[in-house]
């Protein structure tokens, strides 16, 4: 058996539970199919897409005919952005500053093409600035994008009283809700109530497989797909469906609802053990006074290399990240840190560790005694070379 | 063991290779990761991702480095015409008019938005019009794309000359490769020194899972990405991969290409077999004078419906599609006829059937013992029934 390191990066990706897994397995062999085609193939591929459809649905509060399959995330918030865009003649759109890159990247693409663009501000918790967030609805924008939870370091946004006052000011309300799912109850329903038209969900984040994903989606809100053809999913998302991604994000769904307060009881605990050590270290925690996922801790610790630790704690068995995976080949400081203005000292040394439900006590334990003994070494090397500096 | 009937539509989709399968099965379990995460599980599936981009480029002839995996090729043809299209001021593009629907609609999509939209004309056989095609040219179209093998007849189109003559009248020229990996071989270093400068292929038609294809792409092409986000695949196309999916997508291109002269003498042979007993029964075949995939066979037989003949053949134990699986849930008849200037009549009984390696003589004589049966009854309603019209 090989060696693999503890894992406490599930805000990147989750590994497939075993009973996803084994729903997926028939659709990798003897079951294959496209889900288009009028024969026996065909037929039994769309009744498994469209069970996941209704479980997928039944684990959001939401219809079955409001889920649209994507590929990923990614995907699915590009095709918000820009479908809905496409229907309108250019205004204002407005997204928080703390977004993942894949609404942040899609929204200035739309600016180039003539949407005036305000990323909005939030306060030094992470948390969106109210006074921001009037100013931004006086400017009457036509899609406003906020985030459920934020994937570096977790803060939970009130997302149903954003909604209302967007409501109100005419805006097309969207939410991220990628890294909601599985660690918070959702109900598309009461936030489709609240003003939330659209909100984005992926398997992988849910210990589903990569590769499928949704926009779950007020079905009175207009959008040109972004991938044109066949006419897939209600004509908003062409291309023969992943049909093994797919039943496995709709168990993994299932799962998820499920499992959800027990697993934010379970991490609430664990984190609390592991921030009780990082507070002994000296360690700040981004957010700490915000609401939060219960499975993150997003931290730094007095001169140290964020990257340098992760980098010591991988070889000593803990697999961490050091600001967002998604953006780790960019050496830029976490655009989340310099929203939040935080200095980039501080912000250099930011490591987020994101528990699971697989996750034990005594793996934080391990971790704990590993990091002592990595921080140790790494300041008494700094102290040395604060020495040799001196003279 | 459960009854299903024998496969007849590969161009629709294929079954998974073993071999694809047993690659793809790991990361699925232990192996799972983000591979933009900078520990050992993001680290190993970084390593699985480029390995898989060597094969597919070894595949086609092609640099690695100029592999873009997608989610599939409804995606990658989308991400060509607006990508490119939207790097520059709103011109003439041009497609064949017999083109998959995911090339067909997002050229529409782009007439909307302020860019001529010319659809190049076939003949009887579906091949490009020579004069409508230096008609098309002489407009000067920014963009052109032209596909290698049409997923209906199965007709090949000389795509290098083709090629050559858009570079020389300055378009940027684009080729759907999904229907022709596998079936043909492919050479990318061929046809982008004849001016093919983008290729789609596809996994799901070469064996491999659903989930993963590829835009081959000349690096001197600047294009806009279709998912922006975390600046994945060189900022072309973000979103955590589907390592399963493009690992199997890895191998199964490795066999494609291996295997492909093989699979096309067998098939070959099998078709020479079907079309014989097909001419027997009066069949019209579609696209008979033009090259073809080996694989392919489109027909019609006299005063028979295409649904109904591939409802009965479905019962009687074998899948074939009737117009394109992709399109299956639009009652028109195909367009790809429409474009060859086929009869209405005709072309409601259009039939495709696409074998693949797995296929046996002896599953083609069954099928034509049943297609005869079938046929029989059928015809033989249709007489009581013009009987019954004429008293």
């Amino acid at each position: 058996m090989e060696f693999l390191p503890v894992y406490f990066d599930h805000n990147a990706t989750t590994p497939l539970d075993a009973a996803v897994r084994a729903a997926m397995l028939p659709w990798l062999g003897q079951g294959f199919g496209n889900a288009s085609s009028r024969h026996e193939y065909g037929r039994r591929t769309r009744a498994a897409i469209d069970l996941a459809r209704q479980q997928v649905a039944a684990a959001l509060n939401a219809q079955p005919t409001e889920i649209v399959f994507t590929s990923g995330g990614s995907e699915a918030n590009n095709l918000f952005l820009k479908g809905v865009a496409a229907c309108r003649k250019p205004g204002h759109l407005a997204v928080s500053a703390i977004e993942h890159p894949c609404i942040l990247q899609p929204a200035r693409q739309l600016q180039r093409s003539g949407w005036g663009l305000r990323e909005i501000a939030v306060d030094g918790q992470g948390r969106i600035d109210p006074e921001d967030y009037a100013a931004t609805l006086a400017q009457k924008p036509a899609l406003l994008s906020v985030m459920l939870a934020n994937n570096e370091t977790g803060v939970l946004q009130d997302v149903p009283t954003l909604a209302a006052a967007a409501r109100a000011a005419g805006a097309i309300m969207h939410s991220d809700a990628v890294q909601a799912l599985g660690k918070l109850p959702l109900d598309f329903r009461a936030l489709n109530a609240a003003g939330v038209q659209a909100l984005t969900v992926s398997a992988h984040k849910i210990n589903g497989p990569q590769g499928a994903a949704a926009l779950v989606l007020d079905k009175r809100l207009e959008l040109a797909p972004l991938i044109a053809g066949g006419g897939h999913e209600r004509g908003l998302r062409s291309g023969t469906e992943n049909v093994a991604a797919i039943v496995g994000f709709g168990v993994a769904a299932q799962l998820a609802a499920q499992r959800a307060a027990q697993t934010a009881a379970q991490t609430t605990k664990l984190r609390a053990l592991l921030e009780s050590a990082l507070g002994e270290l000296g360690a700040t925690i981004f957010s700490a006074a915000a609401p939060r996922l219960a499975n993150t801790t997003y931290f730094a610790l007095p001169n140290i290399d964020g990257e340098t630790l992760v980098g010591k704690l991988d070889r000593a068995g803990f697999a961490l990240a050091s600001g967002a995976a998604c953006s780790s080949a960019n050496p830029e400081t976490s655009h989340v840190l310099q929203a939040m203005k935080i200095s980039p000292e501080l912000a250099r040394g930011a490591v987020r560790l994101s528990l699971g439900a697989g996750n034990s006590a005594g793996e934080v334990q391990g971790f704990i005694d590993a990091l002592r003994k990595t921080v140790g070494e790494l300041q008494g090397l700094t102290a040395i070379n604060a020495g040799r500096d001196e003279r």
